[in-house]
């Protein structure tokens, strides 16, 4: 019971192959494309680089408030630099990847994996084919973006995130098909960087996983600077002749011409070509069925990341991996999703962690919320930053701390806190006694803590 | 009982007032100048805020880097902008405790005090005195720079941190006497912003708070942009006529001359006028003696915030002011400087809660130590600041966390992490199923503490 095969080699299935192999394991790693999965490649890090550098053009435009002379009519945005910047920071990850993959002796793959039986991958590779046999298998395979029945992509109108990350060119006019994690980061990005750009969503608000407030703060920031946005709307006829969208909603009917159309209304587990039923691997259209261990339905065969479908982030593979791959090694691990990070890059920033307070005002009914404004908070008022708030939700007969929302400056980095806040499983009372840095803009979560339990300071 | 009288509007004062006003009390607070303190005024807000600004001016450098093109010969610092920024804010976050102030029914009183009696506080304002007489006293007077012997301030050559806020220009060279926080933080403003910047620590290594490797990361940093740093240095001269000072070091002696001398050897506890005696409150050098529940040997008075010596931070004197007020309102209230956050604001920052190594391995001899670097980690990397590490140390019995130092981007929000751990008495195991937001800088927090229990996975 000594070898492991992990197919994919993504934040879910490069983890799972580390921490099987820092435990002795034998661990064969099969990647068909490039280390690091989406999340590398054309996910989180180059989205994050296209917003850094959306950023640094933004703060430029504000320098002169900050006493620093630019002039400004000669920044212009060098479309092929960003583009670079960002290659070369996925370029960097994916060759620390390969780095950790040879530290920890992990044999990998470059093919495309299929089961041959219960305990048996082929993999094809450009040099023909190899069959990988394994005591444990850890199937990683990752997710793909989802298209629109009526509008299959093109990859050149019709296009996904993937395609959305290396443009050639900043276009004109863009039209975003929903109003997601997605949706909104790329919103925050080409219209940042000169675009017109058009959010269509479905629901009654963008962001429809946090609490109207919260994610009402990102809709005026991202109207102000000019995205427009459609809620409650859906497309009723898409023309890639005309590059024309037609919609409805509450108001009426209406269409919407762009350069390029992305859509971005989630992603769908990738299982198709695995062969699965060869190793009699139950799944279905939500990903393949695991329990608290990322066990299938066959017990020595593992899945995790987003194949399993779930919440698709890459901090939840990296658990699920290091879970599958403990449980795979024979010890004692399950999957703990009471303490899952949300954050979404677009300025603000937005992050949540535990239950949102729709979600908890339905389990629990009655639960305390406390705010505090980033727009008294010292830190937020350097920074030139000072929007948005930070959202604790308590519950009241132990002040148990049951969810956190931000939505404000370097709120991703924030959330840090609230989330071990919440793994703590500790009590907002037990805050009242804590000492925040001054000036942070840590300082609003302690703030918005202390205002839930009625001992607000500064508010 | 219902009378308190606050002496000093700064952060340990105007804290107190409001905590005691929110419990019914009748608070009077007396502050000769402007409300705020030395923190909002001469202190952490200002010279935040020309941090912020030489960052911005130091980003703008390097924008071509993210693929925004900007005409850096065209780039210039606007200095009377930039000092108006800074007073802006400062007048905006004033405007802000008066708001407090007036919203919690505290009287504020413009004046110099001094005691008359154990009840009674004579006022010199401007209209004339006015006599408050008070149950409870509170003295929150505060601190002012310490001067050398030698070299008194003359607010023209030889000034102090206040002086150093409102420069009329930035002088071309600068020599800062004290490599301690607020030498630091000058050094890396003034560098920043063209000055030519000399630093003299008499002791080994510059922030001897911290540990040798986190201040060297520092160090280095700020040596590379040019600043001169001599440790292990004492001043022998300092000739005013020709703007000179004699030093010597184990490598001999020597002479630098320049623009401006900023003296940053401390503060002292500002006790001088307030005729203590007269109430027979007992003090020293080091300030106002007070117990846990920051009472003076007087047990009606009580004194918090720098005037009580001890670690001189706002927001340590935020957590004393509380204290005093809530035990000056008979309940139950005691100082705890467990998990106190220490921020320099310096590039790159550096920011320690708990325990420092060298103090954890002199008080528990055998500790673990996890680090990891920000050079691996992807946010830093995408931010172009993948410099630093994050340290934890551990006690190895029961894995508690001792304390976590943190040199890097944006390590002063950063330690709100730390810090809620170390207040939540966490040990380190506890944080191995710990799911960190993904990319975030808050994972090399994480990585640290996965390293110091063995089970590193990015390292």
């Amino acid at each position: 019971m000594n070898t492991i095969a992990v197919i994919g080699g993504g934040p879910a299935g490069y983890v799972a192959a580390i921490v099987a192999a820092q435990k002795g394991k034998q661990v064969t790693l099969i990647e068909q494309r490039v280390l690091g999965g989406t999340c590398l490649n054309e996910g989180c890090m180059p989205t994050k680089s296209l917003l850094e550098s959306a950023e640094m053009a933004e703060k430029i435009k504000h320098a002169g408030r900050f006493g620093i002379r630019v002039p400004e009519q000669e920044v212009s945005i060098d479309w092929p630099g960003v583009q670079s910047y960002k290659n070369n920071i996925v370029e960097q990850l994916v060759m620390g990847i390969g780095f950790l993959m040879r530290k920890n002796k992990i044999k990998v793959l470059t093919g495309k994996a299929r089961f041959v039986s219960q305990r048996q991958i082929a993999v094809k590779m450009d040099q023909g084919e190899e069959i990988v046999e394994a005591d444990k298998i850890i199937i990683a395979s990752g997710s793909e973006p989802m298209e629109l029945p009526f509008a299959p992509f093109d990859g050149r109108w019709i296009i996904h995130s993937g395609h959305a990350m290396s443009l050639s060119a900043i276009p004109e006019t863009l039209l975003i098909i929903g109003g997601g994690v997605i949706g909104c980061e790329f919103a925050s990005i080409y219209s940042r960087m000169g675009c017109d750009v058009t959010v269509i969503e479905m629901a009654d608000q963008i962001l429809p996983g946090e609490d109207a407030d919260i994610a009402g703060v990102l809709r005026d920031q991202l109207e102000r600077t000019g995205v427009k946005i459609l809620t409650a709307t859906s497309l009723t006829s898409v023309d890639q002749q005309t590059k024309t969208v037609r919609f409805k909603n509450p108001d009426g009917s209406g269409e919407a011409t762009a350069e390029i159309m992305l859509v971005a209304v989630g992603r769908m587990p990738r299982t198709a070509e695995l062969q699965l039923d060869w190793a009699g691997v139950a799944f279905g259209k939500q990903g393949i069925s695991v329990n608290g261990h990322m066990q299938t339905n066959v017990p020595h065969i593992y899945a995790c990341g987003d194949v399993v479908g779930g919440i698709q982030l890459a901090h939840v593979a990296f658990h699920e991996g290091t879970v599958a791959a403990l449980h795979a090694c024979g010890l004692d691990a399950k999957a703990n999703y009471r303490a899952v990070p949300r954050c979404i890059y677009t300025s603000p920033e937005i992050a949540g962690v535990g239950l949102t307070e729709k979600q908890a005002r339905s389990q629990y009914g009655d639960v305390r919320i406390g705010e505090f404004p980033f727009s008294v908070n010292g830190k937020a008022i350097i920074l030139g930053e000072a929007i948005g708030k930070v959202k604790v939700i308590t519950e009241p007969e132990y002040n148990e701390i049951l969810g956190v929302s931000i939505v404000g400056p370097r709120a991703t980095e924030l959330i840090g806190q609230g989330t071990v806040m919440i793994h703590g499983e500790m009590a907002a009372d037990m805050m009242e006694t804590f000492i925040s840095a001054h000036p942070t803009l840590s300082e609003a979560v302690h703030e918005a803590l202390l205002s839930a339990i009625g001992h607000a300071v500064h508010a």
